[in-house]
């Protein structure tokens, strides 16, 4: 189609820079198709899905030696006026499929994929994904049935597929033959077909039809946390996020965190098969929410990208997962899965196609793949250090040259539990704290209140909510803040000489506590509390540590907190427990979803289902179990921020207590029974 | 793997006469491979399917320069005498992943299939059909886990198999992702995996796994007729047919003939479900009948391929048939249908697949395709004429340059329906006429009896099974025996002058009948029952000549009759009606089941599917309803044999009557009522 006549007119799409020459008469659209631009088209240049809107940027373009025009492309026909007379055509806007280049222009393709990455509880990031969906929507005009050439309806419509779209050797999904007939005759043998195609070596997929013309595609990418779904809603046609939801994983009934589910299934004989019904329904009825919120109808969703932890992406899938729960932690599957939603009864088109990110290892799932794939580390030049932090926390290291990834096994400290006063985030919850660190007197935020605790009307508002707890994000400040106002050591041991200085510091048998809050409820910081968060941090950190000592790296230089914890504390409080390397702290950013995003970036475009595929088997993975120095890097990371590694970024603006090491109790030494116990 | 040295040994293969030299040490079954000699073989040479067997010829092969001899061929190793000591191997037998070439061999792979084409009431036909099915059986040994490199148990089986068997890009059927890891386990490792390739476009699908070595793999070949569903069951790694069934198919009961069920369809709302689950069900009866006969399970039936007419096609495949109903006669799908057994409730192994032959137009369906597919017009030089007789006439007519098809409504008068007398073959029904040209005395014989009805002991035996009516066939004979006797004319008007020869010609009204037997009931043929036959030949004959018409020859070189009706008829009474045009007598055959047989063919070699289905996209469909000049070619055939065509190679072994034309009753003109409606 591009010419390479001189005196061709000279035609420049933007945002993509793709510039060519094509011959007077040239439509835009097939301008565009044939530079590789991506401009969606539904009727097949009919003007009649306006899909493939395009505006003229009016100019002198000295840079590259354009002058475009208005008068340079075709004045609007006949078939665009229709069109403009049913729907609405904005201002300036030209149906691409039948404006023709007349001269040189500069082409705008509108920019609606402006993705809207709505992330729960997190403010909105925009981000802006290329197009090249796995489904596309082809309208025909197939020819009426001849007594002389008897080719079936399906055949005919099969043959038109190919003329008018090159759609070769389309495998028909079998659900689709019983209706072939009457959707023809309904729609006067006008039809709209949707074909997925998404790996190339696969033959393209006719799975979906109606009559007449259909203007309307949808995908969902979905996160399958062990705690919360999270479902993105997307126009495949448009590219824009319509709505995004969130709900409890109601697998939770079986057992709060992972293990706890897979000893759920090695107990109970329908276990596997009760949790698989029990995930799958909540996606379902999750479904169903956010097309009710949006107005769209489900079977109208013709693609599906899931991602999800290891153990939940085999639960979804039906997969038992005992095998994750025991060395040597095998998959099942550690490839991308692709499947029908029908397969594994998804309640949203019969024919929709589904896909499954690849897990990187046992404990490293398709979320973390997700997260790399929004994140990319793989495709920038710094070291970047991408941490999802659950019950066991995933972790990737690396850039275009190397990647390497771990999980190490936090436990539930971070999100609350084991912690005495702990609970989840809710009304009530603190979820800031600071300590003045010369009277050791401390002042708080609580959620669902606006005021600090210190501030006038505070009283009065908490009544309303109660002061209940402390929430997971509220334990890192609340502890970092006692360090760093010399409550406890480096090594973590709460100061009991301290106690003179402010009653708050109160003994608890062996070991002292720090009194936040004295009301209804008693809010303290234990001893205890702190041995948890250390052991946490300290898996964490050492994690870290190792994959930086695999890549043979002694600092990174840009840290992404993925995930609901990630988007909650602040990245200085992290690095003062020391749960991060050392690092500028404005290269420290919460991403909220990115395993969500990933799933997104990948329901639109399937190249980057091919990118995430070739850099998963690219990741070195590292079992952290299986690594003797693990324990010692383990042992420095008890310490507050660590025991040998220096944090200098962090303490060019933050003052860091010296060191002083005290004991656990009254007698004991250096490094409690606790700390001896993780050293076993 | 072949060699150019001419100091190679060189290795004959026997049937194929393939050939090549290859260095001595490789094995006879890499040598087969690289020439494209099908050797099957499970284990992947470790010796233990015994799938690989083969033959060495001794002697001296002049014509190929060859002196084969068994010193020729290493000795029998350790891996084939364990073999042999758990198994036995025939004698002279060798297992060719074993055994090695040292020196110049002719090697005969065993014909073990040979098929033993059974059809329902027909002789044995022995047919070779080269093998080269769409399942193949692949033993690995998968890797077992590693946490240093944790791809999924299933990717490592994917790899396994691409190593071992160079199959890339493997699907794996969704259902299997559940078992993969208990399976591996419970086989140590060692799986066999089923792997289906059909169409060279489309992906390799891993559909079953097994722990272990699992040797056995079968296929179904099922015609589904109005009437009967007859089946084959075979193994895919020998090639032989092990069982063949037949039972009655159910849908009788919504409908006898084809119509009448579309009708039901039409007028039930849920009678498509309920004739698509009659046949589906009538199937799942047979396979477990015809597995059990032959100590199969179901499960491990990994292929199916069905032949059908477009109704039962469009029923089985749950298709509305409505439209088959009235022109234009639009199929929903007229190509080759490649589905799995679960999108169609077969009761056989889950991740089964399921090969449907093409049709070839609205009326000539994929059974005629299947015949064509066994008889091969389009694979010869001589003009062959298929004809499959039932309610509609499936017309195949031509040769490897071009081939024609059609289909003619013959109406069910050669099934005995408007018969007056005429009843279903079964004990009692009189099934070959004789009439004395001279006495105009008849003889017949009964299903049943084994004498003449005028032989010694006839009387007796008859009264056990009473002499109930005419079936199909005998009422082909006794209008032809009537014809040559002179009982009716060539118009096919019964000569009431006759009745002054022998009170078997009984006065009917205002026309005559013949009185075949007088006994508890009485047996006439009537006059009507002589145009039922001629409107049904005529039919016939008027689309065999239209198709002749069309490929523009007078004469035909071979006839072959399909299906039970041509079984069952007299070729040379066929001629004498002029159901079939002139032809050689000795090459007019019965073929049988022929549809079954296509069908079969298509099961044990894929590449016959590509034969037929780019057959198919080359015959030239001619529908008799839209032709005109077809009138005046039914016209002719309505005179016995044929009022213009002549039968000269008939008329050389038959003495054909003079020509005599007589009215239907007393005062009626020639032509009866019958015949000018069918001019009109």
């Amino acid at each position: 189609m591009t010419s390479n006549d001189q005196s061709d007119p000279l035609v420049l799409f933007m945002p993509s820079g793709k510039r060519g020459r094509f011959p007077v008469g040239t439509t835009v659209l097939d301008a565009a198709r044939s530079l590789g631009v991506y401009v969606e088209s539904v009727c097949g240049g009919r003007a009649t899905c306006g899909r493939c809107q395009i505006e003229v940027q009016e100019g002198h373009f000295a840079k590259h030696k354009i002058v475009s025009s208005n008068d340079h492309i075709s004045p609007v026909g006949a078939k665009e006026k229709r069109y403009a007379e049913v729907r609405t055509i904005p201002e300036g806007r030209r149906l691409s499929c039948s404006a023709q280049i007349l001269g040189d222009l500069v082409i705008d393709v509108p920019q609606d994929t402006v993705v809207n990455a709505q992330v729960i509880r997190k403010a909105a990031t925009d981000i802006l994904i290329d197009r090249n969906p796995a489904i596309q929507l082809c309208y025909v005009e197939v020819d009426e049935p001849d007594m002389h050439k008897p080719l079936g309806d399906l055949d005919r419509l099969n043959l038109m597929l190919e003329k008018d779209w090159g759609w070769k050797d389309l495998l028909v999904a079998q659900h689709l033959l019983p209706d072939v007939q009457k959707i023809l005759r309904k729609g006067n043998w006008g039809v709209t077909a949707a074909i997925h195609r998404d790996l190339e070596t696969s033959r393209p997929n006719l799975i979906a039809l109606w009559p007449g013309l259909h203007n309307e595609a949808y995908g969902i990418a979905c996160d399958i946390g062990s705690t919360t779904i999270a479902m993105h809603l997307v126009s495949l046609l448009s590219g824009r996020v319509i709505g995004s939801s969130g709900t409890s994983n109601p697998q939770i009934r079986f057992g709060e965190d992972l293990m706890s589910r897979v000893s759920y299934v090695m107990m109970n004989p329908d276990g596997r098969e009760a949790m698989t019904r029990a995930v799958r329904q909540a996606i379902n009825e999750l479904t169903v929410k956010v097309c009710a919120e949006a107005g769209v109808n489900p079977d109208d969703i013709l693609d599906a990208v899931f991602v999800a932890n290891p153990i939940m992406h085999h639960l979804f899938l039906g997969i038992d997962p005992t095998e994750l729960g025991q060395a040597p932690f095998a998959l099942a599957v550690s490839g991308a899965v692709h499947t029908w939603s029908r397969e594994i009864d998804l309640a949203i088109n019969h024919g929709a196609r589904v896909y499954v990110l690849p897990c990187i290892a046992g404990h490293v799932g398709a979320d973390a793949a997700g997260a790399t794939l929004a994140e990319g580390p793989h495709r920038q030049d710094k070291i970047m250090l991408l941490v999802d932090v659950g019950t066991n926390a995933e972790i990737v290291l690396g850039n275009r040259q190397r990647t390497v990834a771990a999980s190490s096994p936090t436990g539930p400290a971070f999100e609350g539990a084991e912690i005495s006063c702990g609970q989840r985030a809710a009304p009530g919850a603190i979820e800031r704290v600071r300590i003045d660190p010369v009277t050791l007197e401390p002042r708080f935020k609580v959620i669902g209140v606006e005021q600090w605790s210190d501030e006038d009307g505070f009283a009065e508002e908490a009544e309303r909510t109660g002061i209940t707890g402390i929430c997971g994000s509220a334990i890192i400040e609340v502890v970092a803040e006692m360090f760093l106002s010399g409550v406890i050591s480096a090594d973590g041991v709460v100061d009991g000489a301290m106690a003179a200085r402010n009653p708050r510091i109160l003994p608890n048998g062996r070991t002292f506590s720090y009194l936040l809050h004295d009301g209804a409820q008693r809010i303290t910081v234990t001893q205890n509390d702190v041995r948890a968060i250390q052991l946490a941090k300290a898996a964490l950190y050492a994690g870290i540590k190792l994959l930086m000592e695999k890549l043979g790296v002694e600092t990174v230089d840009t840290i992404r907190f993925a995930g609901a914890f990630g988007s909650f504390i602040d990245p200085k409080y992290a690095m003062v427990l020391g749960l991060i390397p050392d690092c500028d702290l404005s290269e420290v950013k919460a991403v909220g979803n990115a395993a969500g995003t990933g799933a997104l970036m990948a329901l639109l475009n399937r190249d980057y289902r091919r990118e995430i595929e070739e850099t998963v088997k690219r990741i070195e993975k590292i079992e952290t179990a299986l690594e003797p120095h693990f324990q010692q890097l383990f042992i420095d990371a008890m310490a507050l921020p660590n025991k040998v590694d220096p944090f200098p970024k962090l303490a060019s603006v933050v003052t860091l207590p010296e060191r002083k090491v005290l004991a656990d109790g009254d007698g004991g030494a250096p490094g409690g029974r606790r700390r001896r116990r993780g050293r076993e």
